[in-house]
């Protein structure tokens, strides 16, 4: 059984590594901004070497800066592993991620103190950069293990503020550029978990404490510039104008009807509009499109339908019209856990509370199961967020919920192992 | 007779202060950068001052730099003037008030050479600060003039970019802080008469070459703050968020229907969201409105009709709603012009082209003569502007329509001064 006190408090005590944003009196009442590979970030990774190898671990650091943390088992063989992030959003909370590594430690510990043997190895591993908040990339670094990008691209990629800082000379700068391979082939798992906060309402407004996660839906990002012609607010008739700030507001609320008709999620998050004076209409403005679907088939017709209905909207007649142009900024297909690791955190789930209070879920969210599920057996678990905030400083699980799923989390582990 | 190609040329020769965004290969073909009280305004007022005084007019700079030019005429009283603003948008034009001042240098220049005597002084005026561009109130020295806004406001106002700058600090640094009260009590004028571009594309539409300037439309500016609940963009269902930018897009849709259904001019200029992730709904977004109708009723009932339905549009019914905040900016009440000027104006037209190549016409901008209007007997004239553009560095007027403007302004002035 974890000890959900230490667990807990090991999770706040870790976040004075780049706690930020306070917004209650007490000390663990603030946010984070731990961006990957920053010192805090160092900082946390330094703790976590020395904690793992205070447990007996063999510490293994890959070429991608991801720390995995190898418990031996009876028989030699790929380990089954628990890993999540310790970096953070700069306006991010103290579980998305954090909780996922604090429960592989706690995990870790609870097998060293029982002395328990395992049929195989069994590892915790803190990815690099699953945010893709400093290195504009999510899952940078577990996309690379599984080969969905490569290692030279993952090491070229740009801190968002200064191109002169990449990602190697991050890595070698806090000293985590590390020799293993960053490779499903060559550095192979038997099977990955993950516990994560849910990031949404969902269990909260259903009064339930733990997500069996069945796979992540399918999404897409794209920037869209729409250009049109500046003129002035006062003297350009209504039927005169090639505005991209109304167009942006019809393809808004038109991309976000169409994504709701088919059930599935439309976000525009970043928007800019130039030159940007009141009495002038834009010539151009360009905003981010986040959509998402369960279903690739879904996702792939609310594309197309924005796409068609966007195109109509500039057609107004005048001589001058509104151009829309699409960037493809990302992709991710629908990921469908395996049946085997879906059923061992059911399983594990059930040991601990009652059937109601569970539920089947599909994660809204990308996190580095998504891309481990491509290469080996993957599940997840999830507990409840309050008011469903995330990527929000104050993001809040209950401490009996975040014990709940290190629990869940490790029985998991045990079933798979023991099969 | 006004010599049309001199005054073309004097207005190219003098936008080598402040020229700037070359569009084309001539060195004409270029928009300026003159803000207001920059050192490039100061070159082409000391040139203005200097060209004013060898055609023996007595220059006077009132406290809030408007330097107005005046030539005698066979009787004592207030001038007749004729007056517009030297400077200009950061991205502007070289016609946008430009046009003005040049043909009212062109008018004196004309009456100087033909010895002609009026009946009254008759004065060239060139206004401060019309744009609001760098000092951000738009016609802020005219403003002052006609008692609108107090001397001390307007000095006090500061570089939008600078704190620490002020109107005063410029005007005494530039050295055009004068003593000369800037009061239609202290310092009256006749009557005002100005010809601009017309900043629109009615008048070329239509084929027509004089705008008679019938009045001013009212124009009310805000800015919109809506305030919502940043969450993530995978993990929040649609029916479960306070998205802003969604609200937003649905306030500029509607707010745009609503002044199209009355007739008016709707536009939102400015756009900011924050904190601006691609996976995160927006905590807040913050945009310009800027509303305008000929008639203030109406513009009145847009307004009304836009914050009933907003408000409308952020009941979702989920426990956690967006808010709408509005702040006033800027009011300016529908403007008509003197029946006698918009006859002198209709008159000295008719004497230089046919009537079918006029039209009556309302300024979709507000003008220095808005606020002159208030106080002495105004008229405007205006030409066409290429495409409708203004605010704009490509905006054109032909060398043809400068000059009949020209000559309009000063056929108008003379009918006015002799009756
Ligand atoms: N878990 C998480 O916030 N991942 C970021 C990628 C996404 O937008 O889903
Ligand atoms: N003429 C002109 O551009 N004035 C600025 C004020 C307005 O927005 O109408």
């Amino acid at each position: 059984t974890i000890n959900g006190q230490r667990l807990n408090d090991t999770l706040h005590q870790t976040c004075e590594f780049g706690a930020a944003h306070p917004w209650g009196p007490k000390a663990t009442e603030t946010g984070m901004a731990r961006l990957a590979l920053t010192d805090s970030d160092k900082a946390v990774r330094d703790w976590y070497v020395a904690e793992m190898k205070s447990l007996g671990c063999e510490v293994k650091v890959d070429t991608m800066g991801n720390i995995c943390a190898i418990r031996a088992g009876e028989n030699d063989g790929p380990p089954t592993a628990m890993g999540s992030h310790l970096d953070t959003q700069p306006t991010g909370g103290r579980y998305d991620g954090i909780l996922g590594v604090m429960a592989a430690v706690e995990a870790m510990r609870t097998l060293h103190e029982s002395g328990r043997k395992t049929k195989y190895p069994v590892a915790a591993i803190d990815w690099t950069n699953e945010e893709g908040a400093r290195f504009p990339k999510s899952m940078q670094a577990s996309s690379v293990w599984a080969g969905d990008i490569t290692l030279e691209d993952a090491h070229a990629l740009a801190d968002v503020t200064d191109d002169k800082v990449t990602t190697l000379s991050e890595l070698q700068r806090i000293g985590y550029a590390g020799d293993v391979p960053c490779s499903w082939e060559a550095n192979p798992l038997g099977a990955h978990f993950e516990i994560h906060i849910e990031q949404g309402p969902v269990l909260e407004n259903a009064g339930q404490r733990v997500g069996i996660v069945r796979g992540g839906q399918a999404y897409k990002w794209f920037e869209i510039t729409i250009r049109g012609r500046d003129s002035h607010a006062g003297t350009t008739p209504m039927d005169c104008r090639a505005d991209p700030m109304l167009t942006a507001a019809h393809f808004i609320v038109t991309a976000s009807s169409i994504a709701r008709a088919h059930g599935g999620l439309c976000t525009n998050g970043i928007f800019t509009a130039k030159p940007g004076s009141v009495n002038t209409i834009p010539n151009e403005v360009r905003f981010s499109l986040d959509i998402r679907h369960v279903e690739d088939a879904q996702l792939a017709a609310i594309e197309a339908e924005i796409r068609a209905q966007t195109a109509q909207i500039t057609k107004t007649g005048y001589k001058v019209e509104c151009a829309i142009e699409w960037k493809p900024l990302y992709a991710n297909p629908a990921i469908v856990f395996h049946p085997d690791c879906v059923a061992a955190v059911r399983a594990a789930a059930l040991g601990n509370v009652a059937e109601k209070d569970t539920r089947e879920i599909i994660s809204g969210a990308g996190h580095d199961s998504c891309c481990t599920s491509k290469r080996v057996p993957t599940g997840m678990i999830f507990i409840p967020s309050k008011d469903g905030l995330s990527h929000n400083p104050e993001e809040y699980s209950t401490p009996e919920d975040c014990a709940l799923g290190a629990q869940v989390l490790l029985d998991a582990v045990l079933l798979y192992d023991s099969q």
